[in-house]
């Protein structure tokens, strides 16, 4: 099979590569793997270098702290925990709680757990447990019957394509979402829950794969500050170099970093890179018992090597020409069936005339061996790993050309 | 060093056991690590047949189903969602929700998020993501400046010891609280927000190491079938033989099941058991990108062998009763300092005079070459694997005992 979903984007230099094998043979590391320290209580020696060594050499302009966690989910509540305890500290000018806030803590109840919110977006995705969830909205069955907090959730750009046709319809649209934003922070500040921070996806992904303008992302990071809410970009999916850059967020040149960026995915672990002022003032703040994995982390040591190695940005960018130009062709060739062809090195997407052809157009592929997978409601996302070269998106286009004739 | 914490008891037969190693160096097994996949989505062949020779082999009596998750708080969250979406579907009798539903879940709003929750008592630990942080009442740092979810906590028993002395004051206090709990049941769902769920720990672990009697456990679970909440046992810490049984609440004998039943830490995978009502409708709405790792999983089954092969539930019965006595006698040694042993198997803790006292003794022991954790403010948990033997209780007696000479 050809994968150009690689298990919902999450494995970075293909199956099997050589360099991890390796890791897996090297006697020394056997101990790694079959014993699974409780990382925040114990930390093996020599974990710090091997971060400055992996994880922080990859870290996001600006950022110079990173807290690993397991996935994507741990990453985001975690990071939300992390900007609550910010928010809070700001708030009273110092970090040392009142009797109050220490007792009604413990019992869910404010001044101890305040009523702040996380500013999302319709059509985002940031996980699903349920801190996680309160920020998604995506589908409905992924949130039906479950509570949820009563966080603010602003449009996101529904931009029209091809973009360079629409520039100001849709810079008036980006215009129109940002307008909402602060009606939106001003409106939970009146209901007595501050937006604490914001979160956003560079590329909705599972939404979709909806794009904004890097200006429409500048600007809404000038509003978080102007507010007093953090900035938070989750890059689980779109970060690790499928974008051509390592993050995708990097492709806005913003000059104000964000506050936090979170991870996980083709990172193997999961975590977030942070500015210093959200490090809590006191250690076990943000805790659990394995806070990431060691093993995990060897790994991604191990693939950020090799994307180095092996110039696999540069691919990438190589490869997602190819590939885009492709698919610019077949949604030409195929009108009736394919429009909105888009992407960002690798990271490529084009809808499909409804929910059901897509679904057929995917089993169909699937059946003559390339594996694709869904997005939104009407679009294929399109994931392959960075190894993914000139040849395999050859390949996966003629396939793909195949099953759109048989429909 | 002498381990009796085990990484947050998370090792469940100790460091680097020859069976592990083996399944490490076993190269039909390497892909398996190298490669994780979406497991979900795309499971890998046989993985059923996996689960049913692994995990399937120690269902709680009654649960014939099991959800993966990757650690403690994926599994709680996940089986609260569960609970979440079995009650509403009971309330309105079909799985079918109205466009209103499905409208509003996506933004946050009732009736598609409705107000339900999940009771849980105060000393309990359940996780720390949002959801699973609403469930935990123990230390103030732990939740304090995060928003919750206004779910009811009720009191956990506040034994007495020596139990046998104060056995009608303990009935007493037991009463007291699980009167409390059914008048918060009424109450919240008076207030309109509904108990779906109780969850509760056999032992009360980070919470610091209180038990209740099994009579009382009996009662609640009682107490939520009445009422048409789910009744959860959380069995992260306790599960996975430390207690003499592979789970903890087997202790009760209950005639009717608990609904759920969550593991973690020394199964190394996370996820819940459940019976056949708690499995959602539809696909895709208890999910995520891993689900889980069967790696992990591979060295789960492997455990699990080991456990019967060496018997190591027996081991824990008699290793526990060496160290009970052996508490038991320390603490008449040193009634200064100790107080209020207690354990069941190798599931142990001891009170210290305070928690100062209680820093330095586990400091001083760690110098001697013994490892030790603390719980609640108060207390030492012992925590050993399943493959500490008497000798090792011996040894672990002696330091101990030359650290307490030393205070
Ligand atoms: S929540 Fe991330 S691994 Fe469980």
């Amino acid at each position: 099979m050809l994968d150009v979903y690689t298990q919902i984007a999450s494995i970075p230099i293909g199956y099997n590569h050589p360099a991890l094998m390796k890791i897996m043979m090297n006697p020394h590391n056997l101990s790694s793997f079959v014993n699974r320290p409780a990382l925040g209580m114990l930390p093996p020696r020599m974990f710090p270098e091997k971060l400055l060594d992996g994880l922080i050499s990859v870290a996001p302009k600006g950022l110079k702290r990173v807290q690993t966690m397991a996935c994507g989910s741990c990453s985001n509540e975690n990071a939300y925990k992390a900007i609550f305890i910010w928010y809070r500290t700001k708030q009273r000018g110092h970090s040392n709680p009142t009797p109050e806030e220490s007792a009604t803590s413990v019992i869910n109840q404010a001044p101890g757990c305040p009523d702040l919110s996380i500013l999302s977006f319709m059509g985002g995705f940031h996980g699903r447990t349920l801190g996680c969830l309160s920020t998604t909205h995506t589908k409905a069955i992924q949130k039906l019957d479950v509570p949820s907090f009563d966080w603010p959730a602003a449009p996101f750009p529904k931009l029209r394509y091809p973009l360079a046709q629409y520039e100001r319809e849709n810079a008036q649209e980006e215009k129109r979402c940002l307008e909402e934003v602060e009606d939106l922070i001003v409106k939970w500040e009146k209901k007595g829950k501050p937006v604490a921070g914001i979160v956003i996806e560079p590329i909705q992904a599972e939404g979709g794969d909806n794009y904004a303008s890097f200006d429409f992302f500048r600007k809404l990071r000038a509003i978080a500050k102007k507010h007093g809410s953090a900035f938070l970009v989750d890059e689980v999916q779109t970060g690790g170099g499928s974008t051509g850059l390592f993050w995708a967020h990097q492709h806005w040149g913003l000059d104000d970093p964000a506050d936090m960026v979170t991870f996980s995915k083709k990172l193997l672990i999961g975590g977030y890179f942070y500015k210093d002022e959200f490090e809590p003032d006191k250690p076990m703040r943000i805790f659990n018992t394995w806070m990431g994995d060691p093993a995990k982390n060897m790994f991604l040591t191990e693939v950020l090597k090799v994307i180095r190695e092996e110039n696999l940005l540069e691919q990438v960018k190589r490869t997602g020409h190819v590939m885009l130009n492709g698919l610019y062709e077949l949604q030409a060739r195929y009108p009736h069936l394919l429009s909105k062809a888009r992407g960002l090195g690798t990271f490529c997407a084009i809808d499909v005339k409804d929910e059901d052809t897509r679904n057929k157009l995917i089993l169909k592929a699937r059946n003559k061996g390339v594996v694709l997978g869904g997005c939104g409601n009407q679009s294929i996302r399109f994931r392959p790993a960075l190894v993914f070269k000139e040849h395999h998106a050859q390949l996966f286009l003629n396939i793909f050309n195949d099953a759109l004739a048989d429909m």
